[in-house]
C-alpha cells in the first residue's frame, strides 16, 4: 500500500482538543466535530476521554475520527469535561496502544491527558522515574508527564502541574482533565500552539487551532501564553503565568503549513500570512511567465499571493483527485508513474505551450516536485518556473514534527542550482528567511526557525538518541 | 449519519471503463487505477470483471474503490480483458446484488457488462420478457440488456447487440465484455459520455472520462460516436457506427459539475468550458465587488473566469475539510448549525468587510448556497452576490442522474428574485441557456437542456413510473 | 487456515426451511431459529427471504447463521411468509453469489426458492434454456428451476412447478415462497428429506429435519411424500401428489451421519437408528476389551449402542475442544502433529493400559482415524480395535452429498485388511449394509446405498462432467 | 444478544501459557496452541507476548483465540521466551486495555506479566502505590504486581519477585517474561492450578492446565508447588520454594467444572475425579430409574460414573447444538422458551415414558437446570430425578472465579427441597462436601471449600468492596 494523504510533506505529529461545558448533552459530539477539524494534524489515531465528575470514560482507536467514533461510542461517552486528540506517528511506533488520551488514576483521582509536541528529555526523566520503580506502558511522553504530575499530587493539582513544567523540557501544548478541571498548559517557548475560545458565557474550549473552535461554535478568546497554565473549573477561567519567559520560540511551520488557513495563531490569520508569502516570493524571485499554478490544496494561498504582486494570473494546472485517501495499491513496475498521476494530473489544456510558475509551499526529499514539472512539461508546459514559499528544510525537528534524516532532506545536501537541475525546473526560487519571517508581521524572536538554520532555541538530543528513547514495548 | 460527499449537487450515477491488453499481467490494476479517477462518478459500489480468453473472473461490491479492493483480490483477477464499474445510487436500492459489471454466462460463453445511463423503457422490456418466461434478479437495466443480447445471441454478438440497440430507449454507455473483445457503445444521442483510449500501439481503453485515460496511461484517441458501436479484439479496433443519427442531446451537466475538469468531452475540455461559462455569467451579471470566490472545489474554474473577465480577484473565502468523507456523525438540535462548519468554514480574515461574488455551479435544493451566504455574512461579509454558472435546475432527469422530486427543486418553484431573498443573497444571477450553450463553443443542438427547459429528446415516463420499474426484489 | 469443523466426514450440501404464519412478528426471527437447528448441514453461507403479501426482501451472506445477522437485519426482513437456507460447498465455488435462497422477479410476481439437493441433468437443461436465450448468472441448481417455472407459470405456479419437476431429474427438496404460498416439493425418490410441522392451529413450517420444528416451537406432522408437492396458504395445506412413485431412494447417510440425533425422519428416529447400528456391530464384530470410546461427538449414540450389547462399559477417550471452530492456524512442519491433539486429545488417565473399541460412523479418506487410532496408543491403550457404523464408502454421490474422487476414498481402493494396517488398527470391523438397512427397521427398498454399492437409483453424469457444469461465471 | 456459551454456570476468570524455547520459530504458534487449549478458561479477549532477547514484542485484542491471532500476526510475534493469556471477565470491565499479558518497561528492561487469580489486597496495595505517587492505566491486578516487582528489581528480578509475594494476598498463577528468563509463581495456598511441562530436553512450558501440554507436545513433568517460584533460561530450570507452606487450599471447582477432563491437578485426574463424584452421588442419592442422563458436556463423566456405580444405562437425553457460539438473537416474547431449545434440546424418542436421573455439575441460578427438567417432562419423561455433582454454591468467590451476588446464588438462599420444588423435579440430590473431596481421593485440607462453606482461607473485602476496587479508569 502507498500511503497517499501528503505528497512529500513534513508531518505535524498531534492535535488536541478540550472542552467544559455546563450539561453531558454535546460535550463528546462537540469533541468530535474539534477533532474532525483538527483531522490534518494526524490521522493515525484519534481518542476522546470525558469525566462526569465520578468517572472517567474513554474511547481511542486506530484511524481517522469519523471511523473510530460513531453513535453508539459518543453516546456511552458521557461527561460534561473532555479531551480528545488525533495523532500521527513515524512508522515502526504505530501501537493503538500509544493512542491518546492518556487516562489514569493516580492518588487524587483521574488525569486524562493529550499532548501535542515532543520533549527533548522524555528518556532521562523516564530513566530517572525508572530507576525509582517507574512502570511504562507505551513510547509517549505523555506517559511520562502523567507520572510527573502524580508524584507531585499531594501539593495540589496545580502545583503539581508546574513542578512537572520545571522538569520537562522540548514542545509541548497540553490538555488535561480531572474530575473538576479542565486545564491547558503551553511550553514556555509557545513552540506548539494552543488556544482559547468560549462558548456563550460559561463554556469554555481549548484547540491546537481556532479552526477547531469555528467548527465546535466557539468564539476564539486568545492563545494560551507560552508558559502558561490555564485553568477551567466552575467557577470560570483562571490563568497561572508560571513561566514568565521573555523568549519565544513558536513553529514557522504551522504557518507556511501545518495549521488549516482558516486559522489564526498569536493574533496572525495563517492564511495572510500564506498570501503575503506568496507576495513576497514573487519580490525575491520574479519571473517572466503566462500563469501562476499551486500545488493544491496547501499551496493555493500563496499562489494567489504570487499572483496579485506579479500580475501573472492565477490558474488551475493540477487537478487532485479528491478521492485519494490514505491507501491505494501500488502499481507494478511497468506502471509506476501512474500512481503519481492519480494523485495529481496535469490539466493538459490549460498548461499546453504556457510559461508556468509552480507554487509549492516546501521541498523535503525532492520527490514529488520533481515529478510534477516532469508531469507539467509533458503536458505541454513551455517553462516551469518553481517558487517555493519556505526556505530550503536542511535540519530535523526535535519539537514534534516528523522530519526525515538529515541526508534524505535535499535542501541538506544540495545546492539551490542542484537541486533545480534534479527536478528539471526552468527556474527555481525559495523565499528567504527574512521574507518568510516578513509574511507574518511578526519579529524574528518570535520564532523556532531550526529547520532552516539547525539554531535550536534548546539542547536537543544527539544524532541517533531520538531512535533510542523509542524503544519500548510495543504491541503489533 | 450524515452523508457528507456532496452538499446538495444532482449526482451522476456511474462511471465505467474497459480495457483490452496484450498480457494478463496490469489489466486489473489498471482499471483500478481508472476506476479510481472515475469515483467521483459514483461512491456507492465498484466491480472489476475480467477474462483470461478461458473464465470470467469478478469482484463487486459495496464500497469506495479502495475499499473494494486490495491487492489479494487484484491478484485474483487474471485477465487480458476487462470491464470495470463505479455505481452511485438513489437511497433504497442500494443493494450489493445491484453492483456491476453484471456477469452471465449465456449459449455463446459469458457476457460482461457495465453500464452509464438509463432506460426509458427498461420496465416495458423487462414485462415483455418476463412474460416469455424470463426472471430477474436484479432491479438494474443492464439485466435487461444483457437478456436481449442473449436472447439475439444466435446471430453473434455484434447482431445481437445492434438488435438490441434497436429495442432500447434512454441514455447508455456501455461497455461489454465477451471471451474475445471488448465492445464500446453509446446511445443515438451521446446523451451520457464514452470515449476511445490508446496505450502504445495495440491496447485500448474505452472510459467514461478521458480523465480516467490519462491514469492508466493512455492517450485519448476519440469518443465514441452516439450510436456508434467500437468492436476491439486481438485484430484491433473496429467501428461499426450502426445508428447514423443526425441528432444529438449531449448531457450538458457533464460540463457543468458531473465530469472531472481535466477530462475532454466531445472535443471540449471541461475546464475551459467552466471558465468560460464564468467569464459569461460575469458579463451576464456584472457587479462591483472586492473579491471573487468559488464554493470549492467544483466552482472553481468558473469563479477564476469570473474574476479574469470582471477584474474582481479570485480569492479563497471558504475553507474546505479535506478529511470530510462520505458520513458523519449528526449533530444535535443544539448544534445543527455546525455540521455545515464542518465542511466548509468561512476565511473570516479574508471575507471580514468585504464585497464578495460567490459562484456556485448549480443550486438544487437551495439548502446550502443559503447557508453558505449566511455564514459569510456572519463572518462579516458586507455583501455577498450569488452567481450561478448553469441555469435553474428546474424539471427531473430520466437519463441517469438522480433528480429530486420537482417540488424540490428550489428553480421550479420559485422565481430567482424568490430564491434570493430565500438564501438572504444581495444579489443572485443565473447564467443563461444560451450563455452555457456558448461556454462549451459547441452548438445548442448538441445539448439535452431538459433540466433547464423540460423539453426532452425523447418520451420520458410519467410520474411515478420511476419508482413503479424499480420494484423489484432487493436483499437488505 | 486448516478447516477444522468435520474431520474427514462426508459433508451434506444444505439446509432449508420454510414458514407460513399469521403475522408478521416472528417469521424472520423463527427461521433464524430454523436455520441454527439445521446449521450442521451448511456452514458456508446463510439466507433467508421474507415475504409481506406485497414485497420480498432477503438478505444473505457468507458465515454461520449468527455471524450473517443480526437483529437490525432481522427487523428488515418483515413479511409473514419465509424461506431459509444454509449452505455447504465445495471449494472454489464458494461465492456470496451462490447464497440461497435465489430471490428473483418474474410475470406473476417474485419467487424465492431454497434447495437441498443436487440435479443430475441440470446442465443439459441449462444449454437448452441458453440456447432458448436465457442468461445465468450463478452456478447453483436452483438457478435452472426458477428458470423452468418461470416459463411455465402462465398455467398458473402449480402446474409450473409440477412442469418443471417433470423435467428435472435428481435430488432436491424445495422450498418455495410466492407472494400468497409457501410451498415443499420432494424428488421422486425421496433422497433428500423434508417434513412437515405445525405451530398452533393454522402456522406451518417446512424443514429439512425435523430437529428444527422443535427449536421453532412446532411440532412435526408428517414428512413430505416422495414426488409430493405441498401447498400452504391463508386456506391451509393442501397435498398435491404428484409423481405417485413406487420407488424409494432415501439417503441412508442422514441416519448415519448427516441429520441431527434428535431428528425423526421417515418415521424413525435418527438417534435410535444410530444406537441400533451400534448394537448390530457389536453383534457382527464382537471383541473382547475394557471400553468401548466414541470418536466425539457424532459416534456417541453408535458407541452406546455397542457397549449395551457388548456388555464393555462406555467411557470417555478422546476429549473434544469446544472451541475449534471453522479455522485454525496451520502448524509448521515440526508441530505437526498438534493440529489433530488441538481438536480432539485422548483422556490418557482412562485409556492407559486399557483394551479399546473405537467407534467411528464413517471413514473416508482414512486420515483421521489413523491419527485417532496412534494418539489413543501412544496414550497407553494396550489395544484398539475400530468399529464403524456404516460400510465402506467406495462411490461418489452425485445427489447433494460432497464427496472426495474416487482414488481418496480409502473403502475404494483398499480391502478392510489393508486399512486396518495402514490405521494401525488391532482390528477392524464395518457393518454390513444389511445390518445398517436394520438397524433403520426399514426395508432396503427404502433407501439409496450407492455410496457403497455404486447402484445408483439413476443415471448419473460421467466422470469428469460434474466439474463442466460448475463452470459458470463466479466471484472473488 | 444473549450470551450463550456457558448456561448458568460460574465462570473461570483466566488461563496463563509461557514457554522457554531455542529458537524463535516455533514460539508464538505453540503459544496460540496452548492458549487455542485453554480457551474455555476465558474466552473475553487472547494475548502473547514475545521476547527475542532484545525486543519484546505483544498483540493482544479482545475475541476467541481464532479471532485474535493471524498468520500475519504470529509471524511478527518473534521470539524465544513467551507468555500467553485468555481472560473473561465480568460484564462492565471488559476493556481491551485490561487484556493482558500485560507488557511494561522497568527499569531492567521489559517485563511480561499473564496473571490468572485474584488479588485480595489489590486496592489496598494500589492507594498505597499510589500515595507514593504511581498512576494506573489499567484495573487489572497484574498492574500492581508489576509495579511491585519494578519497585524492587534494584535488588534484582528474582528477589523483587519475592518481595512481591511477600506483600500480595489471594489467588495467583503467574508467568512472567524478562529478556532472559521465564518465571512461573504459584500463590502460597496453591489456590489456581500451574504446572510444568518439557518438550525435548531443554524446552519448557509453564500452563494453567496439562491439557495445554499435550496440545503443545510437551510431557507434565509436575505443577508448580504452592509459594514456589520457577524460573527458566538458558541454564535450565531452577526452583526458588520461596514459601515453605503447610497449608493449601486449591480450588476444588477446578476439578468439578472449570478445567477440561483431559488435565491433571497436582497429580490427579480431573477426569477421574468427575466419574469418582457421580460413583459417589449415585450411594448418598440412589434412585430406581431407566437412564442416566448428562448436562452435556461437562457432566458426562459423572453421569458416566453414577451409570457404573448405579447400573442403570447411561444414554444421551438432551443434545447440544455444536454451533450454538457466544451470541444468538434473542427470541420475541412469544418465543421465549425457544432459545433453550435452540441449544438443549430434548431427545424425545429416547425420554418419552423413561425415569431418568439428570446429572449436572453444579446449580448456580437454577435456571437452566429447571428449564431442562420441564423439556424433558414436556418430551415424555415420567420422573426427573436431579443429582448434582457439587454441593450447594451458597458463598461468593474472591479468588479469581465470577460468582453472582449470593442474593441470586439458589444455594443460598433456598434449602434443597425448595429448590427441588422450584426445578419441578421427581427428586433432587446434591454430593456432600465430603463425598466431593473424596473423589478427587485428596484430603479436605488440600481445598478451598468457601464458596460451600464460607469459610475462607484468609480475610476477604466485605461485601461491596469488591466493586470499589474496580472503579477505575476503563475505555469504553
Amino acid at each position: 500500500m502507498y500511503h497517499g494523504v501528503n505528497l512529500d510533506k513534513l508531518k505535524e505529529e498531534c492535535g488536541v482538543v478540550g472542552i467544559y461545558t455546563d450539561s453531558n448533552e454535546d460535550t463528546a459530539r462537540l469533541l468530535y466535530y474539534g477533532l474532525y477539524a483538527l483531522q490534518h494534524r494526524g490521522q493515525e489515531s484519534a481518542g476522546i476521554a470525558v469525566n462526569n465528575g465520578l468517572k472517567s470514560n474513554y474511547h481511542k482507536a486506530m484511524g481517522l475520527v469519523p471511523e473510530v467514533f460513531n453513535e453508539d461510542i459518543l453516546k456511552k461517552l458521557d461527561g460534561h469535561i473532555g479531551v480528545g486528540h488525533v495523532r500521527y506517528s513515524t512508522a515502526g511506533e504505530s501501537y493503538v496502544e500509544n493512542a491518546q488520551p492518556l487516562v489514569v488514576r493516580y492518588r487524587g483521582g483521574s488525569i486524562s491527558l493529550a499532548h501535542n509536541g515532543n520533549l527533548t528529555n522524555a528518556s532521562v526523566i523516564r530513566e530517572r522515574l525508572e530507576d525509582g520503580g517507574v512502570v511504562f506502558q507505551t513510547s509517549i511522553d505523555s506517559e511520562v508527564i502523567v507520572n510527573l504530575i502524580a508524584r507531585y499530587s499531594n501539593e495540589g493539582i496545580i502545583t503539581a502541574i508546574e513542578r512537572t513544567v520545571d522538569l520537562i523540557k522540548g514542545a509541548y501544548a497540553l490538555v488535561i482533565m480531572t474530575e473538576e478541571q479542565l486545564i491547558g498548559v503551553r511550553d514556555p517557548l509557545g513552540l506548539r500552539p494552543l488556544c482559547i475560545g468560549k462558548i456563550g458565557e460559561k463554556e469554555y474550549v481549548l484547540a491546537s487551532e481556532s479552526c477547531a473552535l469555528d467548527i465546535m461554535g466557539a468564539t476564539l478568546v486568545r492563545d494560551v501564553e507560552p508558559g502558561e497554565i490555564v485553568i477551567i473549573d466552575k467557577n470560570g477561567i483562571r490563568s497561572n503565568p508560571y513561566k514568565n519567559n521573555e523568549e519565544r520560540a513558536s513553529c514557522i511551520f504551522e504557518y507556511i503549513y501545518f495549521a488549516r488557513p482558516d486559522s489564526v495563531i498569536d493574533g496572525i490569520s495563517v492564511y495572510e500570512a500564506r498570501k503575503n508569502a506568496g507576495r513576497i516570493l514573487s519580490k525575491e524571485y520574479p519571473v517572466e511567465a503566462d500563469m501562476v499554478v499551486a500545488v493544491p490544496d496547501s499551496s493555493v494561498p500563496a499562489a494567489i499571493g504570487y499572483s496579485e504582486a506579479s500580475g501573472i494570473p492565477f490558474d488551475e494546472g493540477l487537478i487532485k483527485n479528491r478521492y485519494v485517501g490514505r491507501t491505494f495499491i501500488q502499481p507494478t513496475q511497468s506502471m509506476r508513474e501512474l500512481a503519481v498521476r492519480l494523485k495529481l494530473n496535469p490539466l493538459r489544456e490549460n498548461v499546453e505551450g504556457k510559461r508556468i510558475v509552480l507554487i509549492d509551499d516546501s521541498i523535503v526529499r525532492g520527490t514529488t516536485i520533481r515529478r510534477l514539472v516532469e508531469r507539467l512539461k509533458s503536458a505541454g508546459a513551455k517553462e516551469v518556473h518553481v517558487r517555493i514559499s519556505s526556505p530550503p528544510v536542511a535540519f530535523g525537528c526535535y519539537f514534534g514534527i516528523d522530519t526525515p534524516d538529515r541526508n534524505q532532506l535535499i535542501g541538506a545536501i544540495k545546492t539551490a542550482e542542484q537541486i533545480r537541475k534534479i527536478i528539471e525546473a526552468d527556474s527555481l526560487g525559495y523565499i528567504s528567511t527574512e521574507g518568510l519571517v516578513a509574511s507574518t508581521t511578526l519579529p524574528k524572536e518570535h520564532f523556532c526557525l531550526a529547520c532552516f538554520s539547525g539554531d535550536y532555541p534548546m539542547d536537543v538530543p544527539k544524532v541517533g538518541e531520538k531512535k533510542i528513547f523509542e524503544r519500548l514495548p510495543g504491541g503489533e
